[in-house]
């Protein structure tokens, strides 16, 4: 059970190094092929990093850039590249003044290429409202959007089109300069018109669905905000390469990798996980328990699964969504031999809590019970983390500077 | 999608079959090479059924026995046996008698071999308490055993100890002649002893065990109660030969091979599923969601799962827990091209509905909303039986006969 748990660690920490900023960016690079002058924009939270790693590898070629990233992500200089800070999840007067730059140096440089590095949280900290919208107004259609119960396919056909450089209108605007996007993407399924508002990316809605959903949802628009509702986004771009550089599939794919390379079978069930945390590992118990039927597939084997569960809180407890679908599987396969699951936040943290998750076995619950802890009465009222204290099963790994969700291997003997 | 749900029904119906009371007992046979006088004990709400085909097929070597089954469930007369019928899910004094006939039988007639038939609900239909214990009082400590908060297992401790028949001494009974036990399991994880309380089958529990337990919860026993839980039950049978006929794991193999005759590569998840009927669907539609990448396996490919989902009611529907899984499926695969899941009590009924279980597919919320239909506030009001006929995507079957718990078939292509 031991070396499982070991193997479990490695398997993890290996697939998350895969999808760091810095490897991914550095690995990118290297099939990209990049020539002439280099402008950098890098978004999101992972920004800075992202274009660290750019910087060192393309050198001097990188002409100038700007970078983007939230409060307290920056760490200090990138030689000929701006860096700035602004607010997220809601974007602030930092947002537009960082934007505003970025679009005065696209306008005013010389290039062939974009880099555009792109990573969660970017649409909130690349933002510039359309002609004669402010940032006020920008904040109340969000707040009517979501309290209207429109989709989120509803919301974006609204907010790109509000947007000087959502839908594609980066792109379409540094023509014919080529855009490179490379995506370390926080969502499920990884839509490229849905991270960070796809700057980048070709828009498939129309202004007539965008004049509709407002109809639908009786939204409350300004005389300006109607006009920009109006202006077509680009459903095409020839001068755009988007690749994605880490994402919860690759991080699943690795771990099936370094699996397979201890003698596991990988088998990736999904990596759009989304169902309730505790139910998730309630099935997983029940996948490990076919162990005397050497299913799903020839044993030993690695079952991944990638994703963001969802926690029902109703208790008063301290826990995240992995130490949550940890607690339930440590309880639901309580006294199974051979089998460890380990299940993690890829950034390094799940929840308020210090921990980035846990691995538990079929002895976790007895151990929790020697402890003096009712596993039943913990995870009822979310209190994973205590519980999994108690046993000794909690997963620290520190911020890793990346995120692509999270991670699960459910390894069986 | 026409062609993968007509798949879908063939592979469920086709894999049913072979878990019908008739067709696993007869298959039985063929392999047992029964010889001498044989004596039929059959139990549980199959009983009749499977008695029927064992006479047919055995015909004059079958001298005589004893068919105990719930009320409604026999069908005329057995040559040559006696047919009973009896309370569940609790035993009544109707049981008692039967079981009595059945053990005076038993001491009474010559036999070289007894066959012991049992299905589900047979815990109810053959019991006789222990000396001087009363029906009433084992009722009695049914209840104080329920309230407690004792597990399965501790349960089973003391029921079997308080039983003339039950934790093999059925077996003990009948020695020396052999006794050759067909299953039709409705128990998750086909645990011999736990199913119909094991009369045939060694019990592992000791008289220590027993009595720690009836301190544990504080049991307030008779002296009579005391004296029989101090009986020890026979840990170890030589002339007991037991083979489960029907399960949920068969109907879960039977469907992969019918899976794969029709090109589906099949992948066995769990014949254990007992998490949350909706929050299974859910992920389901997750693995379903892999399409773009082949996975979990190469496609078209069948995920099959059997077990006993949970429905937490908390609104006035109507549904069962196939129903719910099906109709919380088609919600998140909305939009899905080649993927159908059906999900269908093998007993032929879901819930207080006439509907088997549901068939649906990518489309089935769509079809849904033509139809006027909210498929999310129908989730939430439990009543996807509404929702689910609202788009056609009942499935019906009729009563089948036999009860080996869920099968669910997710077709990938």
């Amino acid at each position: 059970m031991d070396k499982m748990r070991e193997d479990a660690r490695y398997i993890v920490d290996r697939a998350i190094e895969t999808v760091l900023p810095e490897r991914a960016v550095a690995k990118a690079l290297e099939g990209l092929g990049l020539r002439g002058k280099i402008f950098m924009l890098a978004i999101g939270k992972a920004a800075w990093r992202m274009a660290s790693s750019a910087r060192e590898r393309l050198g001097e070629t990188l002409k100038t850039g700007v970078v983007i990233t939230k409060y307290g992500h920056s760490f200090g200089d990138i030689p000929g590249i701006e860096v700035f800070e602004a607010g997220h999840p809601l974007p602030d007067e930092n947002t537009l003044k960082a934007t505003a730059r970025a679009l005065e140096m696209l306008q005013g440089e010389e290039y062939d290429s974009v880099l555009f590095l792109v990573s969660g949280g970017g649409s909130s900290l690349f933002e510039l409202p359309a002609e004669g919208v402010t940032l006020k107004e920008l904040k109340d259609i969000n707040n009517q959007l979501l309290r209207s119960g429109a989709s989120i396919t509803e919301i974006n056909t609204i907010r790109k089109r509000l947007s000087k450089v959502k839908g594609g209108r980066l792109t379409r605007m540094v023509a014919p300069a080529q855009v490179y996007s490379l995506v370390l993407s926080d969502v499920l399924g990884d839509r490229l018109d849905s991270i960070a508002s796809g700057p980048a990316y070709p828009d498939s809605s129309t202004v007539n669905e965008a004049l509709s959903i407002v109809e639908k949802y009786s939204l409350n628009l300004s005389p300006a905000m109607i006009d920009a509702i109006k202006g077509e986004t680009p459903n095409k771009l020839l001068n755009v390469q988007t690749e994605i550089v880490g994402s919860v599939g690759k991080v699943c794919e690795a771990a099936g990798v370094f699996a397979g390379e201890l003698g596991y079978e990988p088998l990736i069930l999904t990596t759009t996980l989304d169902c309730e945390a505790r139910e998730a590992g309630k099935l997983l118990s029940a996948i490990a328990r076919e162990e005397k039927h050497d299913r799903p597939v020839r044993r030993p084997c690695a079952i991944i699964l990638g994703g963001e569960t969802v926690v029902l809180v109703k208790g008063e407890g301290k826990g995240g969504r992995n130490q949550e679908l940890a607690l339930s599987f440590a309880i639901s396969a309580q006294g199974l031999t051979n089998t460890v699951l380990v299940s993690v936040g890829t950034d390094g943290t799940d929840g308020p809590t210090d921990a980035a998750g846990a691995i538990v076995d079929g002895q976790s619950r007895a151990r929790m019970i020697d402890a003096g802890i009712d596993p039943d009465l913990y995870l009822i009222d979310n209190d994973s983390y205590n519980a999994l204290k108690s046993s000794g099963d909690l997963l620290l790994t520190g911020p890793t500077g990346t995120n692509v969700n999270d991670l699960i291997v459910l390894l069986c003997r």
